[in-house]
C-alpha cells in the first residue's frame, strides 16, 4: 500500500471540526490542501510565512517544527502539536485541527445611528384580479394583466416584462384563477405570483467588507429588521487586504471567479443564515443591497479590479449596478433583484456612499467629517454644497496585523487599557489574553504618551531616561527586546498561548505610520475645502475599530485633531445603515448615485506637499 | 446481417439530393425519418394522408403502392417509383429523392408599395474619443466612456450599461486606444466597439409567414435595401396551417422547443444568405424585425400558442418583445437585438401591424380597406380616427390546398387563366402545367360564372344545361366525375405528372366556402364602422396571393365588392414593408405599439348574424 502511495504521491487529510477530507499530492502545503476544501479560513499574509497566525493543530503525528515554526510559535504551542499550515509540508496522513475563528465571538459591528427617511422600496407588490378572457374581450393574456394593473396605479400604464415572465405567463393566470400579486421594479414587472402575496415582501442589505460581512434581512413593508448575520469574508483565505485579493484576481480569469464565487456563494450562506434566523423561507427575499469597497465591490460582481492596483488606480464602473440574483445564483425569489452601490473612485467604493447616505451629510448645513477607518481610512469631509473624498492607507496595524501581539477584535483580544494606579485592560469573551486588538494599541499608545515613556518621535524609552513620576507604577513593564524596547501588557504565564502580549518599538512605528496616513488625509481635505479645523461641527467615526476606540485616544496620539475630541460621533456600521436604507427606499437608493456622482475624489498621491505633511504628523503631540 | 438488424429493427435511409443519410427503426414511415433529419420538407396537410402531395421517389427498391398511394399518385408516377412519405412504411433500406421545392422557382413575394418616414434607427452608432485616465483624472472606465458620449450628445447623459459589457470594457478601452465606438438602442448601451466602426450599420426584417419566410437586408444608415432571401418556413415540416402547428406545439414543451428551433435556425440561415449575396459580414448586422401572424410570433418567441387555438383564442402577449439575438443563438453582431412586431389579436398578428404601418391607414383621412388573404385572411378598415381589424377563416383554396389540382404558387402552376375565343392560361416557369395554384383558380371560377356554366348557387352546368352561346367553345371541356361535373383545364396527356388538371364541383364549393368567409368579414366590417361601401376610398390587396389574383375575377367571384373594383391597390408585401420601415426607423417602430394598442379587433365568432350573412355570401353574382 506505501508503494503504491508513494507513487501516486497521494495523502488523506482530514479537517475538524468540519470532518472534511481531502487527498492532496505531496509537497504542497496544508494552506494549498485548506484552499482546495473551500474551508473559511484566515491567511492574514495571505500565506507567506511572515505573520504566523495561521495555526493549526496537527492531531496524530506532529511533525518536527521548521526554524520558521520555532520563530513564530510558543514552546507551549509546538508541545501541544500547533504548526502553521503555510509553513508545514504534507508528507504523511494527517487529521488536523482547524479551530477557525469563532463566529459568535468574532467582535463584528452591527448597530449605527440611522437618518429618517420614507418608506417606500423600489419593489413593490401589488395584488390585482384580472379579468377573465371572453370572445366580447379576448385580450392578450399580458395586456389585460397590465391593463388591470393600469387601472389600479398608473404608473403602470407603461410597464415592461421579460420573456421568460411571459412564457409562464397564460397557465399560472390560469392557475391561480386571475388572481395575482405582481412584482414590480419601477416601471418593470420583474415577477408574478398566484394570489395574493402581498403580506411578505423582504429584502437583505449586505456591508461587504475586505476581512468581515454583515448582512441584515430586513421587512421592506414595515421597515423592521428581522435578523441579523455575519462572519469572516471567505476570501481571506486569498490574503488578509486589498491588494493581495487584487493580486489573486489577477493570476487569470479562472482565479477571479473563484474570488467572485467565493463571496457570493457566502451571501447566499448569509441569506440561509437570516432566513433561518427570522423564520422565513428564502422566496421571500426579493431584493438585496451589497455596500463595499471599489475592491469588494468588482470581485463580487466578477469585474476584474487589476486596475485598482495600479496608478491611476481606475475602477471598472463608479455606477450603480442593477443585476438578477438568478444570474449569481444566489437562491431568493426567482424576481429577485441584486442593486450593488456605485463607487466614488478605486480607493473610495460605495460603502463610504453608504456612510454619506446613512449620516446624511450629504444634506447637512453644517460641515461634518467622517471617518472610516480600517487598513484603508475612506475620509470625507463636507456638507450639501460641496462633499470632497480621499483614502488613506493606513496599513493593517488598527485592525491587529502586523503587530508583534496584533489580533483582530475577536475572544482573547486585549481591546481597551487604561492607566491609572495600576494597568487595568479589558479583554474580549473575558478569558485569558492573547493579544491586543487595535483598540488596545491605540490606548497603549495614549497612555504611555502621556505617561512621557514615549516621546515626541516615538522612541519608547528604557526606564532611567523616563522623568513622570506618574509613571513610576509602569516602569517594570518596560522590557529589553533585541536592543530596543518594549511594553509588557500580559506576561506569558497568564496569556491563553503561553507567550507574552506586548507592544513593541516597532509596533509603535506602524502605528505611527497608520495615524500619520490618516492626520495628514484629514489635514489635506481642511486644505482643499478650505476652512479651519474649528469649522467642522462634528466628527462621525464609522465602522468596527473607530467604534470601538476610545476618542481621547485617538486624539493624544494624533489620529483625530485634538480641537475636535468632544464632537466626536461614533455612528456605529453607517456603511451597514446606508444599505439599508436604500434596501427600504427607491429615494435613497437614488440618492447613492446623487452622492457617488457629487463626491468630488482627493488623490493624495498627487497631493502637493503630501511628503512632508506625511512626516509631521508622524511625531507625537500628546 | 439480417438477423440482427431485424432483432433492432433498424434500417438505414438515404435522402437525395441532401445526402443526409439515417437509421431509423422499422414501422415508422419515411415522413418520420425525414422530420428526424430536420430537412425542409412540405406535408401540407400535415402527414394525414389526404392532400397526396408529400411525393418522394424511391431510387433503389419501389415498395408495391397502398391503396391510399393508388387513389393519390398517377400510374405514371407509381412506375416511376414516387410514392407518398407519409404513407410509406420503411421496411428495408431505401434512397430516397426527396425534390424539395425549389427555392428560387418558387414564387414569393418581395416587392410592394413603401410610404415615406424619417430616415433614424432605434439602435445607432456613436463614435468618441475618451480621455485617458491620470492620477488628476482617475474616473472609472464606464463613466469617462459615459461622460465623453455625453458631452456629443445630451441623450446619452443616462446611459445605461449591463455587466457583461462592464467586464470587458477596461481592457477593450486600452486596446483601442481609447478610440471607441458604441452602439446604442435609445438610452442604453447595448455594445461597444473598437475604433471608428460607423460605416457600418446594418439590419434584416423578417416576414415570417406560415408558408413562407422573406428576409430583407438593410442598410441602417443609407435606408437601402442589400439583398433579399427567401423560403419556405421549414414549420411546414409540422402541418401547413396555423392549426396543425397549434396542435404540434402543444403536445409537449420539447415539442414547442422544435417548432421554435426550426423557425429560429432558419432566420439564421437566411441572414446567412443575405450577408453572403451582400458581401458583408454577420457582424455587421446589428438588428432583425419579425412581423408574422400571432402564432408565428409566439412561435418564434417560445411563448406556447396553445390558447391561439380555442375559444376566446386569447395570444400570451399583443406587446413589442425585444429581446437579444445571442438569446435565440441567431449569430448577428454580439450586440443585435431582435424586435418582434407586436400583435392586435390571436389571428390578427403583427404582419397586420406592418401591413397598417406600411400603407399609413392610421394616418391617412381617407376611409381605407386592407386584405391580406391567406388561410386567413386578416382584414382592416379604417382611417385615422378608427381603425377596426378581423380575421376570417378563408380554409387552404387560396393558397391552392384541398383543391384536386390545387398546388402553391409554384413551377408548374396555372397562375392565370382567361376565357376569350379559346382557353389561355400562364404557367410559373413556363413548364408543362402541374397543377393550379389560388389565382389561376380564381380566374377559373369567375369565367365559368360569367359564361353561364356555374350558376348562382356555385352548380358547374352540365352542357346541355348552359344557355350563353359565348360558352360554346368551353362546353367541350366540361367532363362527368363520379357523378358531378369538372372542368378540364389541361389533358393529362400534357401535363408534367400524367394526370388531368381540372377544377371539380368540390373545388368550387371550397371557393365558394373562402370568398363567402373574406365576403362576410367586409360585410360585417363595413357595419360596425357605420359606413356605406361607397365611402371606401382604396382597397388595399396586401399579401402573395391578393397580389397575383386578378381584380376583375375577385369582383365577378364576390371576393371583393363589384363597386370597388376600380379601388383595387396592390401594396406588395407590405408585412415585409412595415417589417424594414420599423428597422430604420425608431419613430416607426414606436408606431408600431400605437397601431396594436389602437386597432379594434372585431371577433366574427360573436358577431351577430353572422351565420346568415355567411349563407347569403356563399352565392354567386356574377
Amino acid at each position: 500500500v506505501t508503494e503504491t502511495r508513494k507513487a501516486l504521491d497521494l495523502y488523506n487529510i482530514t479537517f475538524l471540526p468540519q470532518g472534511e477530507k481531502i487527498a492532496v499530492a505531496g509537497k504542497q502545503t496544508l494552506k494549498d490542501a485548506i484552499l482546495e476544501t473551500g474551508i473559511a479560513f484566515d491567511f492574514p499574509c495571505g500565506g507567506t510565512g511572515t505573520c504566523g497566525k495561521c495555526r493549526v493543530r496537527i492531531i496524530d503525528k506532529p511533525l518536527p517544527p521548521t526554524p520558521q515554526e520555532k520563530k513564530l510559535l510558543g514552546k507551549k504551542e509546538i508541545s501541544q502539536g500547533v504548526r502553521l499550515a503555510c509553513a508545514t509540508e504534507i508528507r504523511a496522513d494527517l487529521t488536523v485541527q482547524l479551530e477557525p475563528p469563532k463566529r459568535n465571538t468574532h467582535r463584528i459591528l452591527h448597530t449605527s445611528a440611522q437618518t429618517g427617511f420614507h418608506l417606500e422600496p423600489l419593489l413593490a407588490k401589488k395584488y390585482v384580479e384580472v379579468p377573465t378572457p371572453s370572445l366580447a374581450d379576448p385580450k392578450a393574456y399580458w395586456n389585460r394583466l397590465k391593463d388591470a394593473l393600469g387601472k389600479k396605479d398608473r404608473n403602470f400604464i407603461n410597464l415592461k416584462v421579460s420573456l421568460p415572465i411571459l412564457r409562464d405567463l397564460p397557465d399560472l393566470m390560469r392557475l391561480a384563477e386571475y388572481k395575482l400579486t405582481a412584482i414590480t421594479k419601477g416601471e418593470e414587472i420583474i415577477g408574478i405570483e398566484k394570489f395574493d402575496t402581498t403580506c411578505t415582501l423582504l429584502g437583505a442589505a449586505f456591508d461587504i467588507g475586505t476581512t468581515t460581512v454583515v448582512g441584515y434581512l430586513m421587512d421592506l413593508y414595515r421597515g423592521k429588521e428581522l435578523a441579523v448575520a455575519s462572519s469572516l469574508n471567505p476570501q481571506v483565505n486569498f490574503g488578509a487586504d486589498v491588494i493581495s485579493r487584487i493580486a489573486a484576481a489577477g493570476k487569470s480569469a479562472k482565479d477571479l471567479k473563484s474570488l467572485q464565487r467565493a463571496i457570493v456563494n457566502h451571501v447566499d450562506l448569509l441569506v440561509g443564515e437570516l432566513v433561518k434566523k427570522a423564520g422565513v423561507k428564502r422566496e421571500d427575499v426579493y431584493a438585496l443591497t451589497v455596500a463595499g469597497n471599489t475592491c469588494m465591490h468588482h470581485l463580487f460582481l466578477g469585474l476584474d479590479p487589476k486596475h485598482l492596483g495600479v496608478a491611476p488606480y481606475v475602477p471598472v464602473t463608479n455606477d450603480l449596478v442593477i443585476s438578477e440574483a438568478r444570474d449569481f445564483n444566489i437562491n431568493i425569489n426567482p424576481a429577485g433583484r441584486v442593486f450593488a452601490f456605485p463607487n466614488i473612485a478605486g480607493y473610495v467604493g460605495g460603502d463610504t456612499v453608504a456612510v454619506v447616505l446613512a449620516t446624511g451629510m450629504d444634506k447637512s448645513r453644517a460641515i461634518k467629517l467622517a471617518l472610516d477607518i480600517g487598513t484603508n481610512g475612506e475620509i470625507v469631509l463636507g456638507n450639501k454644497e460641496r462633499l470632497i473624498a480621499c483614502s488613506a492607507a493606513a496599513g493593517p496595524a488598527f485592525e491587529g496585523a502586523h503587530i508583534s501581539s496584533g489580533m483582530r477584535g475577536a475572544e482573547g483580544a486585549i481591546d481597551s487599557v487604561s492607566f491609572g494606579e495600576n494597568l487595568v485592560y479589558t479583554v474580549i469573551g473575558e478569558t485569558k489574553p492573547q493579544g491586543l486588538c487595535g483598540s488596545g494599541l491605540l490606548d497603549v499608545a495614549a497612555g504611555l504618551i502621556e505617561l512621557g515613556i514615549i516621546n515626541k518621535r516615538g522612541k519608547l524609552l528604557s526606564p532611567e531616561e523616563v522623568s513622570n513620576p506618574q509613571a513610576a507604577p509602569f516602569l517594570g513593564n518596560i522590557v529589553k527586546l533585541a536592543g530596543t524596547n518594549a511594553f509588557l501588557l500580559a506576561p506569558e504565564t497568564i496569556t491563553a498561548h503561553g507567550r507574552p502580549v506586548m507592544v513593541t518599538q516597532a509596533d509603535i512605528a506602524s502605528l505611527q505610520l497608520a495615524k500619520s496616513a490618516i492626520a495628514t488625509a484629514v489635514q489635506a481635505l481642511i486644505e482643499t475645502y478650505g476652512i479651519e479645523i474649528d469649522d467642522i461641527r462634528e466628527v462621525l467615526i464609522a465602522g468596527a475599530f473607530g467604534n470601538y476606540m476610545a476618542p481621547h485616544s485617538a486624539c493624544v496620539v494624533g489620529l483625530i485633531p485634538r480641537e475636535l475630541e468632544q464632537r466626536i460621533k461614533m455612528v456605529g456600521n453607517a456603511a451597514g445603515t446606508g444599505a439599508k436604507a436604500a434596501l427600504l427606499s427607491r429615494r435613497e437608493l437614488e440618492r447613492t448615485k446623487y452622492i457617488s456622482s457629487r463626491v468630488e475624489y482627493v488623490e493624495l498621491a498627487s497631493y502637493e506637499g503630501f511628503s512632508n505633511m506625511f512626516i509631521q504628523a508622524l511625531r507625537f503631540h500628546g
